[in-house]
């Protein structure tokens, strides 16, 4: 049955390539009518006279601008039967950009690189956004059609085949969404109804209607969204991209209201699924039960986290992370999720977040780099061209002997000399390629960046450097740290101490002036040198310390203290837990 | 020491009427200096070259432009110690407008009434908002200083009076603040600092800066506000005006900490305190304990009681009230304090609200009448201008002996003949004067009303019409209805049935044909007959029921049937529960 919801439309018709139907007017808003389109048909719907795609697309074939095609989600042949996702607390999570993982930037490509990624031990790999956006190249965070897969990456059945090859493979898989914006470029949805607000604000412009008059549709039509991806595509979970930019004052806020629709599919489809939201508001209130007043997700990404981390690491201060830098503060990330749980943020003006009290560490993703981390300054760097490599493996054992889920960017693992760049392609429209041009150059203006020197965001260059070069796995530089992490992802393994989720029962300490931190996990013992000098690193409570891991050469271990070599990282057992 | 919130000042000056004092820079924003102002001495502040009166000023004797003058707290000889206001489940609220309560509308003249009100049973009076607000009169929530008692009340010292009078007589007094917007004139908070927002919005424009930067004194600011009404001015709580405007995505929400503070200022002075939201967001949240991830209110009032009473009582079915008017609706709001509890609302175009499970009916206030109410509508109607005395006894019947916490408006128990008329005074500022008359006109012709039939809010008549007139007591119709309001609140404290909070376990049925409603509360039974004709209404369960109370002549018992006379009310009770 043919339907689309337009609450305030005098007249609603469907126009295929072969007819024209008129809909009926029926409750809530929706349009409808008994005729069903074959498989692969075009067709756009014309209210009030004009015609715009469908705003539940299921492909955009021509682009944002192009008529809708049908699809026909039962005729994809599945091979995937009994399939599972490992629970989130056992999983790697290996983020990647389909237009960047391969030099091909398809979903078929993607599938030739999944044995790298099983034998890295990579259990879910989360794809960034690939919903329909304006043009061949982006990110995906500006798309506007959330159901359909974009055309460039191989469209609906494309998806369908990498997912089931990374069933095939024991690879869960995970999609990033974004429900908080809809992008610059052909968004009709105001055409069709009141999906957006202008009671709340976000950076993008007016907020989804989560709250106000029919709101109850525009939240059908993001719960349908991700039930969708579940259901249809064999997604085990989705990430859902700055739920902070989701205002909604409703005694049933839409991410609970999600979180029960998904549960209830889980229910019914009989497969674990797990919801994982970007959030930066530091509230535990996002990954709590909804017993307790939470929302119920899953988990939620930690910047905090990486915050610690990277700016202990680069020394960087300017922007957010201003709010971070002493040792202090990554100490405190060992042990709580949020490093500001109710403290008071230079970057922020105020008090900032709360104790996430009773909450598994388990609930949270922790990351020494992301697209974001990368993608958002001016050259994209990655973590390795701002520090030495042996800095880079401290880094790597915090975040993956850690007891958070731990999450790797694509070619971190083996230090990769590709940057990720911002890149759209806006081509199509010279004003909009103006106008991110200027903002970003803007913005990098703050930071002392001379225009000439951010790259464009719309140059086709910009994109193509930004892919991964896999012929580096064949130097010995890059084969080392791929290494470096393949060790630290067995130890992880090896030692169940490593995954509880107790980061209430992790002892960090640190010594500022020497630069060393001590993360100690029951029997376990992550000492990091920092500096550029040998340190003594007390291994306190360490009961005949042995040496399990060494970034560098082993350190000498004299009574309790071992001597690290600078820059390093070592990891010790107590004996008897062997 | 004399202070003052400015963060983004070059210079800020304290001007008294003998001296000229420059503020120092502290920190988050603060001026200070160490000098003291005389009590009664009047200032302002000079910010980067221009004066206006204090944000916090404790008294604007010459109105909302005039200077501040400085209040000395420790000053007022208060006589109530060892006082404690009764709890919440125990209340029976009354709520009152100082500048219409008596002919003076003096903070002073309210005391000559009070015994009028303990004769009737009130145990707390509930004050509209008194905080200074532009011209001479006015309903207060248009208030510019919420520090400052309104100068034609009787400023600081009035209200102490008042309040020292109240607790001498046993009665505890609660304070109606606004913390969700200032008033249209003499709001000079903006340039001070960012107490405004415009990353939300609100009915009166930009929302209070709860959650952006520089939040944390915003907070500060009415924080510190309730504390001083509750410690400076003996007040026994506070009622919270529209809290659903206050706009707030922080992890810990401005009200949760508002409880917080009031829970550890209910320590520090070893009072008893209460916090009481008007909340149109049917959430749980608002009232549920921090503990359970609510915001820690002690209770909430409840429009959606008000809304199925009324509606059932009057047949209105204009603006919000389309969403009632079923039998049924008030069935549901005799057991449930959110008729709206998930459902879609056709008003709001949107499923609202989610049940309060486990939440006390002592947490909800509800009434026949409020300020609102009535001055809401073109005329300000009372319930006793729309319906017959016997209606109205019926709605008072199912108010106070419910399991609710009661409340009655001013001048509701005798149905006085005066209005309850929105009115301001504007004469200073005529633009301003002009917009109101015509936002009112505007509002209620959408109702059909013609523009010469809405009372201009602005007139001195509008006032006054709406003040009461006491002389009706010496009249037998509204002694009649004072005596029914007498016996019903004396019933409430005999039965413990009655105030039990358990509205879960009413049991509340109704015949929508018959126009019956039974209200089963344990052993007690309330029977309503809203129709004209005579009506049979089983007494379910009831054994050997015994009349305890009627609104008309004694209904005939037959078997477990009462007859009740039109429009009527009876209350029964089982025999053996004497």
């Amino acid at each position: 049955m043919a339907s689309v919801w337009a609450p305030l439309a005098q007249k609603v018709e469907l126009v295929a390539s072969d007819k024209v139907i008129e809909l009926k007017a029926a409750a809530f808003g929706w349009w409808g009518a008994a005729d069903e389109l074959a498989a692969g048909a075009d067709y756009c719907f014309r209210i009030n006279g004009e015609t715009f795609p469908d705003p539940r697309s299921p492909w955009q074939p021509a682009g944002v601008h192009g008529r809708s095609r049908h699809v026909d989600h039962s005729a994809f042949r599945w091979t995937d039967s009994g399939w599972q996702a490992p629970p989130l607390p056992a999983a790697l999570i290996y983020e990647l950009h389909i237009g960047t993982f391969t030099a091909e930037g398809t979903f078929d490509a993607a599938i030739w690189r999944l044995d790298h990624l099983v034998r890295l031990g990579v259990t879910h790999i989360e794809i960034m956004p690939v919903a329909e956006f304006l043009g061949d190249r982006g990110w995906g965070y500006d798309g506007v059609y959330p159901f359909a897969p974009h055309h460039a990456y191989g469209g609906p059945d494309g998806l369908k085949r990498l997912v089931n090859a990374c069933h095939a493979k024991g690879v869960a898989v995970l999609l990033d969404v974004v429900y908080n914006h809809l992008g610059p470029s052909g968004n009709y949805l105001p055409r069709f109804g009141p999906y957006f607000s202008d009671r709340h604000s976000t950076p993008w412009g007016p907020a989804v209607n989560f709250d106000g008059p029919h709101s109850d549709q525009v939240r059908r039509y993001f719960c349908d969204n991700a039930l969708m991806w579940l259901r249809d595509y064999h997604f085990d979970g989705l990430r859902l991209d700055a739920v902070h930019a989701i205002i909604d004052t409703s005694a049933v806020p839409f991410l609970e209201q999600l979180a029960t629709e998904v549960d209830e599919l889980k229910a019914h489809l009989g497969r674990h699924l797990a919801l994982i939201a970007e959030s930066d508001l530091n509230d535990p209130r996002v990954v709590r039960p909804w017993e307790l007043g939470g929302f119920g997700l899953d988990a939620q990404w930690s910047d905090d986290i990486h915050h610690a981390l990277h700016t202990v690491l680069t020394g960087e201060k300017d922007g957010y992370y201003a709010d971070f830098g002493a040792l202090t503060d990554l100490a405190t990330a060992m042990t709580r999720p949020y490093v500001y749980a109710g403290e008071h943020s230079q970057f922020r003006q105020r008090r900032h977040g709360r104790a996430p009290i009773n909450v598994s560490a388990h609930r949270f993703i922790a990351y020494l780099q992301n697209h974001d981390q990368l993608g958002n300054r001016a050259k994209g760097d990655r973590l390795c061209h701002l520090v030495n490599d042996d800095r880079a493996k401290i880094g790597a054992a915090l975040v993956l002997l850690s007891p958070y889920v731990p999450m790797i960017f694509q070619g971190e693992e083996w230090a990769a000399c590709t940057p990720f760049q911002f890149f759209v392609h806006f081509d199509e429209e010279p004003e909009l390629a103006r106008a991110v041009v200027k903002g970003r150059t803007n913005e990098f203006a703050a930071f002392g960046w001379q225009p000439q020197d951010v790259p464009n965001p719309n140059s086709l260059e910009t994109f193509e450097c930004s892919k991964l070069n896999w012929n580096e796995l064949e130097e010995e530089r890059h084969l080392v740290q791929l290494r470096w992490y393949r060790s630290l992802i067995e130890l992880r393994r090896r030692f169940s101490a490593f995954t509880t989720g107790r980061s209430d029962l992790v002892d960090a300490s640190c010594n500022e002036e020497n630069r060393w931190l001590l993360v100690q996990r029951g029997p376990l013992a992550i000492a990091c040198n920092f500096s550029a000098l040998e340190v003594r690193v007390p291994l306190n409570g360490s009961q005949e310390p042995q040496l399990l891991l060494a970034s560098k050469a082993a350190p000498d271990l004299t009574g309790d203290e071992a001597v690290l070599p600078p820059e390093s990282v070592a990891v010790f057992a107590s004996d008897g837990v062997f």
